[in-house]
């Protein structure tokens, strides 16, 4: 079942979300003041509308308080995002979901009512660090705490060619293969006799420390 | 081991990349031509440099070249982004990672030779977005494929009390469970006969129409 989402504010965040959220098959309404971030996405979501948020006359004209969740992805100007999100609270939105530049602006928007407040850059900047320091092997990850992770991590050259009793990573490595992802599929409870591929991903899990050491073998 | 990183442009994501790899125990140079935002990081970073990255001189007084991987998070000013990475591998940098707005910035950051892209915002944005999608129940989650997915689901309230065979989820909704989180640990090889408790996280691999049908329980 679809669900309706608005998104306030189509910079480079706030565009990403709304095309995603209308990909997946939801009906979204994009708000911005500027008339070219607007025509740039009107074909990418279901209405895309000029106007300023901090009005309340346009927020009713779109009727905002018929969405389930209003996004508000405006970044540079503090001041509108806060009053957008005191406005959508007032008016009635259930759920207001803020983007905040720092932590002060994030304490500023739960004040005014913000049902969530999310950091984009800093969560993806975090991300962006765990992922230079790992091996070029690894290719995705989880962090399940400061100790352990699963990752997806390309089979060792050296492992081609055997199978998963024969490589035996939990006696060697200490570490849990959760599934094997082929060229065309994702396998979650591997044969383990089956002959694993060069271009083989494991999904693995276990502790960091054990986790870098077997992506970093050849 | 210490790895050596400069970023260069310590705007949001890229003040968030730069403390993260300090934290982690990287030496970590930072460059912005903002002099607030040297100031606003220095306590934070090995070094912190106020300086114009399309300087070269600039660049050579901080020995840009004996770094391991140099990121370029400059945004707003594309030109700026570009020319950075000209210089930088000509100056024979092996390794530059760069922040870009769109893709034909990254087209261009491409040719003047990054190593690696990156769209910070629009992978943040679609992250958020499979987050508002999904069920508050579900905490932290990695996409396998299109079709699989492991994530963090809160235990559903009438869960509480039973134990893993109890509530036998590969049988009654076709999905793996591969460790439990607690308060105080992630217990990835989770005894099937301990009572389950109110506040504990699952860990649990499947199909993602599967998930979604278990993450929406109460
Ligand atoms: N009062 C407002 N009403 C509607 N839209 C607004 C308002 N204020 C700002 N916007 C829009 O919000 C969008 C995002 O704002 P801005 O570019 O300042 O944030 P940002 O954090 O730099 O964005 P990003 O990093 O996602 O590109 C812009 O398209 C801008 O036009
Ligand atoms: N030529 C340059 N040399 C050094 N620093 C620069 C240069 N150009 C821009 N910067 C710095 O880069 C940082 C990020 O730039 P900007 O704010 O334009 O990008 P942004 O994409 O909006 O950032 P974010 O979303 O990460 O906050 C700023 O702190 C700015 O001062
Ligand atoms: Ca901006
Ligand atoms: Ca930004
Ligand atoms: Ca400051
Ligand atoms: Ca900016």
């Amino acid at each position: 079942m679809a669900n309706q989402y608005a998104v306030i504010g189509m910079g480079r965040f706030g565009s990403s979300v709304a095309t995603t959220l209308y990909n997946e098959g939801n009906e979204v309404l994009a708000l911005d003041k500027n008339e070219e971030h607007i025509e740039d996405y009107k074909e990418f979501v279901t209405h895309a509308v000029i106007g300023d948020s901090t009005d309340e006359q346009t927020l009713r004209a779109v009727g905002i308080r018929n969405f389930d969740t209003v996004i508000v992805a405006i970044g540079d100007d503090i001041q509108a995002s806060i009053l957008t999100v005191l406005i959508l609270k007032e008016m009635g939105v259930a759920n207001v979901v803020a983007k905040a530049l720092n932590k002060h602006h994030a304490q500023v928007l739960f004040k005014v009512g913000a049902d969530k407040v999310i950091f984009p850059e800093r969560d993806m900047g975090e991300r962006v660090a765990h992922q230079l320091m790992a091996s070029p092997n690894v290719l995705n990850f989880i962090e399940l705490s400061d100790d352990y992770s699963i990752e997806e991590i390309k089979l060792p050259m050296s492992m081609a060619g055997k199978n998963l009793i024969e490589i035996n990573l939990r006696a060697k490595y200490n570490i849990t293969v959760i599934g094997v992802k082929t060229a065309d599929r994702v396998d979650i409870s591997p044969d383990p006799e089956k002959t694993l591929r060069a271009e083989d991903i494991l999904i693995v899990l276990g502790e960091n420390g054990d986790l870098n050491k077997f992506a970093k073998l050849k």
